[in-house]
């Protein structure tokens, strides 16, 4: 498709700069602080275009802290083994991106934002629960597949603030296996086990 | 002590002033785009008051962040009990405060400056490490208790982003004595049992 002026890039490279002027954008105004207008203007197109492609503040968000990798997608294979294989597979998963320094950024970023505002929480719920936990609750051979989903979010959320964004020592130097073997065991409970009586 | 203007109040007042301006303006402006000067002028003090009493700005957002309890005196009294009731004391510790929203905002805006930037996260880390995790580690009976400790505080500190941040059902709404009951479980477990093998 040809270029209708020398300044404008074809729809591919337009939406990327997009992408990456609302990322910087969120990371150093938060939600509310970021305007389609302010991202547009950034990404030096019309704000139309903004609204063409991402329908609205809320969409851009989400492609804007959209992980580097289908995070779906490998929620789908993780579960894939059965529910025995749920804490092993989950935690070598994550891990992987933790580990990742540029898979890492969006993670933080999105934990940023869900801390900044109510707004941001409500994105980071309903990419949770509308998307990313779906195949898991679905895979789970027990009862409150949902709330088990919930907890085990909670043990990956926790894991990686306390080793990778808070550097707690020595959770933070500590060997990769080591801390997959951790989590594999605290994630798998919560697959296999009844949940504690009240 | 008299005070020496209508304008300036005393000392413990002038304080209070200054902490309060501080936590408003870390909510809205984060860590680095918080001077001691603004604060100051947010306070109605001359900023070398901001620097007498809190000799920096990370001095400046310890204070601010400080939780609107005793965090440390809370934690050695839950540990008081031995290291078989740390569980039970912890979980019932944290979501008393978790529960309280006077209480939560400050751990959740410490958690979004965290995420922020490095100097939050490094804040964040020494307060756990050198304060309130202190009394844990030495209260724990069992090998490498400053690696169980960070796990503890994982476990606390994605569960509460889980529930009362992300607000992710049906865990938000869980009554808080299943909650409590799951928490008391997962951090008995590190407590006792043997970290898993590699």
């Amino acid at each position: 498709m040809p270029q209708r002026t020398g300044r404008r890039p074809g729809p591919t490279d337009t939406r990327d700069a997009i992408v990456a002027a609302a990322r910087q954008a969120f990371a150093s105004a938060g939600y509310a602080g970021t305007s389609l207008r302010a991202v547009a203007r950034d990404a030096g197109v019309d704000p139309a275009l903004v609204v063409h492609f991402f329908g609205s503040k809320a969409g851009l968000f989400t492609a804007a802290v959209g992980w580097p990798f289908d995070a779906q997608a490998e929620m789908r294979a993780a579960v894939a083994d059965g529910p025995a294989a749920i804490g092993e597979n989950l935690a070598r998963m994550f891990l992987r991106h933790w580990e990742d320094e540029q898979d890492r950024s969006p993670l933080v970023a999105v934990l940023h934002v869900a801390t900044g505002e109510p707004a941001g929480a409500q994105l980071m719920r309903a990419y949770l629960t509308e998307h990313l936990l779906a195949p898991l609750v679905a895979a789970l051979d027990a009862d409150q597949p949902e709330l088990r989903a919930g907890l085990i979010a909670a043990q990956i959320i926790g894991l990686g603030l306390t080793r990778y964004v808070l550097a707690h020592e020595p959770l933070a130097s500590a060997p990769v296996e080591t801390v997959q073997a951790i989590l594999a065991q605290a994630i798998q409970r919560i697959v296999d086990e009844p949940l504690p009586p009240v």
